[in-house]
């Protein structure tokens, strides 16, 4: 399953053109953040991929999931998102 | 249209309550945040309130855009995340 980790100082340019590449190819990507910068980097990309995406027909919807992993010995929450083509039947 | 404005302080159970009043009632919500904590507490926020939804057989999906807003006269980016229901042909 495609992964994709984003970090506090990932560019959101970037990562959505990361995520673009993974819907076209798998109609699937899933993002990895830990940490408040993280996930805001990563709530940007999925924003700017559903730009990069619209003239290919398609939108974007994420779904996110919180998971407990182990850093370095310490507890740590992470957002993991999955994120998906958006059906057509929910498009304004 | 139901807004729910999230800041670095919110707490994520008491705006995942929230939304999951505005779907049950709405079958939508809307959330406006700024700055990167305050994005952090809102997609946390929706993964608890995936949790809350799961006994009404009800699962989310969030839609994310990045607006410009001006708050006391400097221009910021909000993230505003549309929040709908799940279609039952993308679970699992």
């Amino acid at each position: 399953m495609p992964l994709i980790k984003v970090s506090a100082t990932s560019r959101p340019q970037s990562v959505a053109g990361a995520i673009s590449g993974m819907v076209r190819d798998h109609a699937h990507a899933e993002i990895i953040a830990v940490g408040p910068d993280a996930v805001n980097q990563a709530v940007k990309a999925i924003a700017i991929a559903r730009k990069y995406l619209e003239l290919d027909g398609i939108d974007l919807v994420m779904v996110p999931n919180m998971e407990d992993i182990v850093i370095d010995g310490n507890q740590r929450t992470a957002i993991v998102i999955q994120v998906r083509p958006r059906p057509a039947q929910l498009s304004p």
